[in-house]
């Protein structure tokens, strides 16, 4: 074994070191490999997760994965969609368990495009992943292990933070020097450790799960759906998955349990043999045992998600969550950590915004952590306490949001809906995110009617493209490019034509926010280019209130707006949520049919202006 | 070059030879692969179509292709999209060219899943079957071609049919035995010509067509759209195409020219000088040149598609089509073609039917041809007398149908766009499709109110599947599987129950069509076999007129029918074109939403039951 020598050794330069492949750093990897980064990303594993493992993609998530172009590579392996949970309980001492209800995961209230959470082995998810990493040239290196790392801004400006790393079998070693540095490592994280940053369990309850993938014989009628069993024999949790298979979650032991032990564990048949028990009246059987695993689980939140602004942390690195029936947070909220972390690096990077930009990814993903964990609780101790009527359900579930008449629990319950389908995450007013009581007052900014909230996402909306008549949808127009998205409602053409000179105008000032965040290569950019023809930080989409035929983009839309002529939509499709609407998406995002506005979304969540 | 000795020598046998490895030979071989037949499949071409050709897939194809489960593969090439059709016509004399209107290619009241053509070069589609082949361990034997067969069911009742095959080099030489033996080798095929079968011309009008493939830089604002323009210097097809790609048909000769010559050609640089004259006042140049093809073309089909219905012909061996702006309708018809043959053989060997059911391959397929054609004449020579009023053609787009008002040319062009989108084909009363007239009389059979019409596709509609709570597309939930589909629709469970009861025991007798068709291996099915547990030849699937949460399969169906517990629904859906419907799939099929009733599909298109 020989390591390169350190003296007349240049090391090899990243602008990121992604340690670990999981979620969390192929997200960020998928990220900024498509702005151009150069990446180094290793694990410590062989190969990409082989079995079991994964949380369920909530809706929200696989409008993330559709922007990043992986949705159809994830959706191919054909995985199970959760539409709805049941809930079984004992019947009388002996009798068995019976369906006491059934909810919607992710009920009408919510306009989601993809209204259930979909079930895939983790290794699947992560190949889809990989497989785009390759079109851009990224590999993950395997097995191999970070072995130490230092981070000095004094000593080298550019690439402040040296890497070690080596083979996990120890014969080859390399040094490398990065600007960033991203622990995506997963709970026990050694970028966390040597940071010295530690985690505080917000909830002293800690579990011991076993977890059981495989194919079954069963004359239990609810196999196909996610289930949550209470019987006299202990609880199980039923999640369908691909391929035929079924997997079951069995809590084995519990620390308000009197003989508590967080290394307590149980055989596979052990779990065999309590879930027959549990499930009676109904039989079960296994064909094939997939997978199977103990685990201990806390929830937890890591104290800081970086200390210096150049080695971060994310994913499970940074939060860990119980395994309640609702819950199961991990993967989705990884992703959006790994995304926050991108835009923000390639908005520093490629010279948009100061460094203090990246101050921001701590409080905004640790909030969203701490909502999570908070909200987790205080929804499993309102559940532990009583079971929801079905009436109470029922009244939950309707497209109605917000009624006056609902009572707390309904509240929480669709509160707990936004959360676990990944609608509810939020960021609070700061820097990027303007509150209506930010000093900059205009009734221009938040103007009345508008139903888009800030730091939240924005609103889904059917429209037709001009260019070429398909009916596309309006927030899947942009991929994920690391831009903010500039959406200009017209409203009505003839109320909005000067508005809208008048904006293109601006925004071809030199000193305007566009102006003078021009791309460096601008005069040789490809007519082809349909996203960034002037700066890498914006994209202009224009939505016309106005049936499609009626609509000449060379007539009505100013010179610098019409060059983002494959972004211009006509409003003229009916949305059943707005069924009177004459321009539906502007209905849908509150905008003034008439007159119009200006939206900025900052990738996929609203961005305050 | 050694050939096998013909003495002593037993030949390899198989089901069926397919001879070419376009759309209609593939589609064949992926339907009978499914059934386990055995295939030899030759093609006389090294490799799939590499550039160029291919008409769009009509959304009514698209149906078809997510029935055989392709159609994710072909849309992961994002392949172009026409919503809609544009018109552009000269202004006045040296003023170049205005747009005049644009058309829905599959408007409102057409009730389609895909109202749109999807346009995809010939080789991508021919590689989505070829990959699926594989997984059947179906390769197609390239390069290949067929040099001579004998046809002798006294000589071999079982495989009658001899092929001999030769490496296109000559090198290699098989002969092979099959039961049947299928020629889709395109307009000049081999097989036809040695059957001795003509070609009728319906049109005696030819023409040369020259087409080409590139990237373009054009301000010519339709680009992206499909267009037919008309100018003083000659006319021009415009098809967009996938990776900003557009294809341009110019027409270089018709045999109404004086100076009429089917060899007439043109030059790539020729056409594209055309191009630039007729798109004035728009520029056009082109970036890259990808495919360039001259063409002669004329309508015409085959006598016969068979002599002793063993040898068959389909796609363009037997039939021809121009193109004329709004057809193309060449791979779209060669894809039914190939899945009528397809499950009719199955039935005849598998022990389903009588061998004469493969009769009505020829009359079925032929009419098609011929209406598809006689309605291609009609439609362009109404449409070369008069150009309709924007009017016309928007009260022709409404969602009604059939309305009296309807003046002629509308109903002319209602009827074009149900033919162009695949929809308007249908199957004549015969021995399969029994006409009202049938000598069969019962109130029970096209009980009144139906809109569902024997020889044509069923209706689609949303339902929720009651194992998992999935929101499905009821048409698609069995997948392309050679069986018959019967839909038992209950109407309201309380009202039906009884009905319901004797229907399963009807079918259990062993002297029902059920019955007396079961598996030879029924005692050794799978309990996870979706879709054929009894019969090779039946699929049931059951939808209550009920919610999702007050249906119990175990309670609901008799045993024999809750079999099929996977293909259970619940019709709960809204549906915006039955808006008042509490059962909106019965509504939209025109089965009483209280009594119910039975329909019966063959594969996808409609049995007279």
């Amino acid at each position: 074994m020989e390591e390169r020598p350190s003296s007349n050794f240049q090391p090899p330069y990243y602008d990121i070191v992604i340690v670990g492949a999981g979620p969390v750093g192929l997200t960020l990897s998928t990220c900024l490999a498509r702005l151009g980064y150069r990446i180094k990303h290793i694990d410590i594993r062989a190969e990409p997760t082989p079995r079991g493992r994964a949380d369920g993609i909530q809706p929200r998530s696989l409008d993330f994965l559709r922007n990043l172009g992986l949705k159809s590579a994830i959706m191919k392996h054909k995985p199970a969609r959760v539409y709805e949970v049941a809930f079984w309980d004992p019947v009388e001492a002996g009798k068995g368990i019976v369906r006491t209800g059934t909810w919607a995961s992710c009920p009408g209230f919510i306009d989601a495009r993809y209204p259930f959470t979909t079930l895939l082995h983790q290794g699947l998810i992560e190949r889809a992943f990989i497989s785009d990493l390759e079109k851009y040239g990224v590999e993950v290196q395997r097995p191999w292990k970070i072995t130490g790392f230092t981070s000095d801004e004094k000593a080298n400006p550019e690439y402040p933070v040296e890497v070690r790393l080596e083979h996990v079998d120890g014969t080859n070693r390399e040094t490398v020097r990065a600007k960033y540095l991203f622990g995506g490592e997963g709970a026990r994280s050694f970028v966390r450790e040597q940071l010295g940053i530690g985690i505080t369990h917000k909830d002293p309850i800690a579990h011991v799960w076993g977890v059981m993938d495989g194919v079954i014989k069963t004359d239990f009628p609810d196999i196909r759906m996610k289930c949550t069993i209470h019987s006299d024999h202990g609880s199980i949790m039923v999640i369908p998955r691909e391929n035929n298979m079924v997997r079951l979650y069995i809590q084995i032991a519990s620390s308000t349990d009197p003989d508590w032990h967080p290394r307590k564990t149980a055989t596979a048949e052990e779990v065999q043999a309590s879930a027959k028990k549990i499930l009676q009246p109904y039989t079960i059987e296994w064909e094939t045992l997939d997978w199977y695993s103990v685990y201990p689980i806390g929830q937890g939140i890591s104290d800081r998600y970086t200390l210096d602004h150049r080695v971060f942390l994310g994913g499970d690195a940074c939060h860990t969550h119980s395994l309640q029936p609702k819950a199961g947070q991990g993967m989705n909220t990884a992703f959006l950590d790994a995304q926050n972390l991108a835009w923000k690096i390639h908005a520093v990077e490629a010279g948009f915004a100061d460094r203090a930009l990246l101050k921001t990814y701590e409080p905004e993903r640790k909030e969203v952590a701490e909502n999570l964990l908070a909200f987790d609780n205080k929804y499993a101790k309102l559940f532990s306490e009583r079971r929801p009527a079905a009436t109470e359900v029922q009244a939950a579930s309707k497209h109605t949001n917000g009624h006056s008449e609902d009572n707390d629990f309904i509240k929480t319950f669709k509160e707990s809906c936004e959360f676990t389908s990944g609608y509810g995450v939020a960021y609070g007013p700061n820097a990027l995110n303007w509150s209506p009581s930010h000093p900059a007052q205009s009734h221009l900014i938040h103007p009345e009617g508008t139903k888009l909230r800030t730091g939240r996402l924005m609103v889904n909306a059917d429209v037709t493209r001009v260019v070429d008549a398909n009916v596309v949808h309006l927030e899947q127009q942009i991929p994920w490019n690391g831009s903010f998205r500039i959406y200009i409602f017209t409203g009505k053409p003839s109320t909005s034509a000067t508005a809208l000179k008048d904006l293109a105008s601006h925004l071809g000032g030199k000193r305007s926010f566009f102006g003078s965040n021009l791309r460096a290569d601008i005069d040789s950019v490809s007519h082809h280019e349909r996203y960034n023809p002037h700066s890498l930080f914006f994209t202009i989409a224009t939505i016309f209130a106005a049936p499609r035929s009626e609509i000449e983009i060379s007539r009505d839309l100013p010179g610098l707006l019409s060059r983002y002529r494959d972004l211009v939509y006509a409003d003229d499709k009916w949305d059943r949520r707005v069924p009177d609407a004459i321009a539906a998406a502007h209905a849908k995002m509150g905008v003034d049919e008439e007159k119009g506005g200006v939206v900025v979304v900052r990738l996929m969540g609203m961005w305050g202006l």
